[in-house]
């Protein structure tokens, strides 16, 4: 069934969501630390025999303040030239998984690096990232309340600095043409891709946005008693005098307010039928987006939104984008 | 939590379903049917812009009684010599999906051959193939128990003969190296590669088979509560007079009995907390094989088996036995 | 809890399901194949030995394009003059069940004939007429997208038309009072009998509707999430792309446009916490009904509706409008 | 899935539940004041214009210690001799319901009377018999442990009773043939068939006894989670104190008991796949049971075991054992 | 999620229940017919050796009818003075518990007397007083519709007396300072909280009344799934004709009728998630409320509501209400 | 329902749990190393207005490596003397909770220090202690696979060690008569109970362990789908190459290997229809206890196991075993 507001006004929504005053300096101050960590990523090719067509290298990048964060990086076999990359994150609970899975966007002829997720990686795909986390107070089973007791602690500032420094890493390869860079991913995915687009003007030239995460999170803790959102009601259920403290942290991690700083071409996809990230929640972030953009409305659809008919039209929009012929 | 009996015991069931003294008989005269009807496959190229280092054709194949079955044949692009094969069957509910989903095995350098179900394709992945059925009685939802009047009417008479001749087909293709096919599939999918296995004798040289529904199905019945098994608990909790006539059918399309037919080099595997296919009913296929075999058994996992390191154990093991180097 | 909009609302609610410009023709033409197709019914008596105050026959008629369509046919034993009779329809899932059962018609003094159900009979009550269908395309498991290709080839394309077949058998019947027939019927039996009751004006002289399925889809399928409507949203959520032409297949079967065309007088009931035919779909059929009508409306039920309740005033309603005194 | 012990163990099953010495005083003692307290039952015909070929009648009769219970006793139109009598019990939570429900039996020629349920009938057909209580102890909602404090004071004390005394009603009405009266019942209606067998040998010739409840009680309480028997077990979860004196409690209330002393012919049925009476406990009674016996094992259905095939069946049975050609 | 109307709405709710006319002459006339029966408590002290700072009796008073309730008396070991006492209630299902539960208003330097509740005190915690209840008709499990025929007979006529009376057995004991005597309780406790404050003007200074039951219940019955409330839902729907008599009984027993006739300083806590008594049911009660009060809004729990903190926050009022420095 | 084997099997049940051979040595320098960083408890009297029978206070005291862990100190106020003390542990997901909650053991006459739970203290009772924690590889949500990849890195030799040293604190009270210290826990709790027990020979002279968690921990993760333990299967579902390390790194961990090693008085309790500590497990704990012991064995108790009779139970075995008349 729909699962949030009639159309017309899913199309409209507005979201209230602070954005802070010093939401640019606190994210300049954190990419800045990780900037000066940074070191090069290290490339150590697949040998497992199976796959063919496509190559595929084992990747460490520096992320946030410069701790290692592992990737794969999958290529057309037997490439000569610089490729147009896309940058891919994943959603929530998974990790990169394994090399033969996820061969779609080096198949249509990209450089395709998927950034692992720190600490995840486990409940649907594996991972290879740890989490070097500061001490992190009691919290709701899951990374949603990890560290919620300041911004600076918070788990979401390692992992977006981790996803906005891969693009970073992505520029930094001879394999790649630098120019010619986009990200790309759904739910968590999609909220890393809208942060690393606001916060690397400079390299994003376009962003795959489908049914992103973390989008007024402020409403969608009241809207769903799905996970992840829940964990954070679920926290606030016990610690309840901690409602306005964890809200002002929230804010700066709101998708949201990434929107509004993106402004490289975007193609969003929302699903009516969402009850993960309710529908009204991604029209938060899409009407919100600062950039060129388009959105695909998946009328009888819930979280997995279009499936592969998402992955053909992100595809040929990126290709698009990034005038990959 | 594990679903079935200790892992000795596992290991050393025996099934007892009954071999019907016409199995063989049947099932000739079925294929020999299909056979007279048999058409050359038609390949049409997916011209959709985007994959590039994988080329995909929309096949239509002869199946049941010649009727049209379709599929997607994917190869690395760029191809020149015949090259090993393998046709790959559907889990229950799903059919063919997108050219641009399922990619493994094109990039691991085979001829891929997915043939879509009849009548399904609808529940998790998109098909494209009508059922042309005889009229067929009062039945539950979904197609186990689809015309079990009779084991001419049944469903799954047509689908395992389109299983059969999808081999068939690829075999008769120019790209294909006939002496190298082999079958995969997992769930329904693995009862199918098992039945093409044993009536394909001539041409199947190697079968990946995953956790293979349609097994020990009278066992099966009274195991488990999921689907699919349970559409036939259903029919005869209502149509209670026949318990009898509905288990002589289904012998004559029990996995058991065609894995005592098999004799191609197999891998299996089967998952010890499966309540879907529950494990000793992937042994009593297993432990009746004929052929050559080997069993991964994958302790913690359900229905999902081994996943993606599945994919990879499969790939490894056409390649090796169908002497891919 | 109450499942939809509020009462007042509810009772206002009128649809916005298209009329298709050739939707008479479309049934004129269906209908008069079947027409040309048609034998008289066979009667068989029950010789079972249990019932005595009640005689049951087998019934084998002519429904869609002249296929055989079983049914039940009781009467209070001993008559020998025409009587009134109902023709009834049978709810999703269910068949025409054992002689024993469904007994109040008849103890009420009515000729009733209980038309099985083609292809369904399994989940509930037990069937016994097979559906004849040409090839079906893949399909979500159950017939609500079965043949969901084209209005021709739909599932309920045949099914509508045996109960209006089912009406002109009854009345061909010397023990029928052909002057005085109603029909009636709860969920799917409510939309066949208000299709039977649109296509066969001439002898339908009363209609009892209960919680009537197949109303407003359109709107029904974004409304709930429970079977059977829901498996048009799930086939949709695989087929993205046949919205548009699954919506406009769906306007020639929808019971608002039957009851666009339905002018004998007729009952209605509904109830308030119903998540199968949501109340507002009810009303949109009951709001659109052509002829005399009232409603009853149940509060604090589901979609059993008034039960026992509904059971005798629908057959106090059929003894007046029938005038069976 | 099968919900208990293989077939073998279930056919050999026997309880271990204790059989108090003063059991036979007991309910000695509790029928002796009920029938002091006796009083002829009063009939009041239903005039409600539905009905024709059956007649119904408000009865209401003397139960335990003389309290007024409600019924329905319906029979064939226009009888004119005594006929056999099948006196029925309501499965757990219903009353006798509608007039215008369960018209099999009156229409296979028997007087039927069916004894409502002292303060059920509300959650799935409706009663109008209040429970004229002591002042019952803490108990969990539902009438499992209304009472349980002692066995004079325990709820099925005064439903046992009144079932008891049902028969006696039946056996005094001039319509009835006395030589000839059966009891009937599922579940509860059977735990009560059971009872009244027993302890009315002069007047029950013949027992429908289907997956009844209240067998093996001791044992029923560790295999399921299912409601009714599940209230004892929330129960002694509580009042963990009470273990033994609830289990000294209920013996008095045990089928198997009452099955030890019951001696008309009966026909029993099972149900292989029932969570509500695991099988076993249902096997608990009828190996115990002492007179002549049979019982149709049903394997695919739960707790609604046979239904309308074992109406049919149980009809046939009541009709030959009472000698109605 | 959140389960009710948007929070502005929920602050501005006014309940439409029905306030009878004869209201007050009905429980004045209950409460005389108790106070004509009452006795003073018996207090025994519990000996089990394990509480040493505190004293518990075990205490049996005088309550509807002048039937005997039990209760437990907590109080600070040693005391010498007259204290302010707190008379709390119990939520559904529950009873007084064990002696060494509850132990935070004694610990806190009150008097604390814990009714029981009659004939529930089993499914979370255990009691000990029985429901001495006149003939109770046909009722869904559960005391919801226990007697619920008449506003005499209604099982809250009984109990809602209990706790009228509790207070006046509180005020009789030499141990408490009946001037400064408060009532607490959560729930089904809420409920009785508020009409002991109606109900006893001359004793109640204080109420902590924590999400209350029972309040604009012809409301809640249509906005929840959830029992206790259900319970009357259910029943409604069996009893389809007794819609208009079961909300006219409800009426004389609903805490909004009561809330306006409290005066004495309450505070309220509601939660914004509560699915068991929605957040506008509560609103109902307080928005009606006719003394001083206060509330506290908890956003992100359910039915818990404020927990421990609730209990803090109770406890502090109670102090300062009653003047207990 | 028993969750697990019959009871005679499980009174009989032992485990084959590894018992690694330097488990000693690797607890010993892991204590060797929070021993050398100890430092004497911090202790802040809570002054918030409510309680007055008990004195709480706010405990700092070293943990793991030093680090800091919280806790609540709670006894009878106005106390003068030494006084026996009991250490208890928190169950999975909670915290220390309110200084209002848990009065039982401080209202007995114990000094009464609660050890917070690190990084936990949110689902079910609030916290204040972070988890100072390595980089933590991919893992599940919850703690249970939260740095697996070693025995070093594993998050429960933190909270183990915490653990153990809280006992080491309490002895260094002058509040404490060090002499008669015991431990006490359920669930997680109960685990921790017996490592303390174990690794604290020289202090803890009394041990209350009710459904002890982490026990036999190869055979509860196939024996279960509840979290916590279903965490484990999950992450090696995913991480199906891990089984073997996973186990090994586990062993060091399981409550049996404690059981082995420790030998102060204990007091266990089981519940028979646990299926959160299924009860072989309890029993392979406690059949594997090396000092004397006891059990209690609640038969139809799910995870909450004998609730407040166990409190009184085990403070009871308490007073007695720690002479405290």
């Amino acid at each position: 069934m729909f699962t949030d507001l009639p159309l017309d006004q899913l199309r409209a929504f507005s979201s209230r969501v602070e954005d802070p005053t010093d939401f640019d300096d606190f994210w300049a101050a954190t990419v800045d630390e990780a900037d000066d960590a940074w070191r090069p990523p290290t490339l150590t090719r697949v040998e497992d025999g199976t796959l063919r067509a496509i190559e595929v290298f084992d990747v460490t990048m520096s992320g946030y303040a410069g701790q290692p964060v592992r990737g794969w990086l999958r290529m057309p076999a037997g490439s000569t030239e610089p490729l147009p990359a896309v940058v891919q994150y994943v959603g929530y609970g998974g990790g990169r998984g394994r090399p033969i899975e996820n061969l779609a966007l080096a198949a249509s002829g990209f450089v395709h690096l998927q950034m692992d997720t720190r600490g995840q990686g486990s409940s649907w795909s594996a991972g290879a990232t740890p989490d070097d986390a500061p001490p992190s107070g009691p919290q709701i089973s899951g990374v949603m309340t990890r560290g919620i007791e300041s911004r600076e602690s918070y788990y979401y500032r390692r992992l977006v600095t981790d996803a906005v420094m891969a693009v970073r890493s992505a520029a930094s390869l001879d394999l790649v043409d630098a120019s010619r860079i986009g990200v790309a991913g759904g739910s968590q995915g999609g909220a890393l891709a809208l942060a690393a687009t606001a916060l690397n003007r400079e390299f994003v030239a376009a962003a795959a946005v489908r049914v992103p995460f973390l989008s007024d999170i402020a409403r969608a803790i009241t809207l769903t008693d799905s996970d992840p959102y829940h964990e954070v009601a679920r926290y606030l259920a016990t610690h309840r005098e901690r409602v306005g403290s964890v809200t002002a942290v929230l804010a700066y991690f709101d998708s949201v307010n990434f929107a509004r700083r993106a402004v490289a071409p975007a193609r969003f996809s929302v699903a009516l039928m969402d009850a993960i990230t309710p529908p009204s929640t991604v029209f938060a972030a899409y009407n919100a987006y600062a950039g060129p953009k388009e959105i695909t409305e998946w009328a009888f659809n819930g979280h997995e939104a279009g499936g592969p008919d998402d992955d053909e039209a992100e595809i040929a929009f990126l290709q698009a984008a990034l005038h990959h012929a």
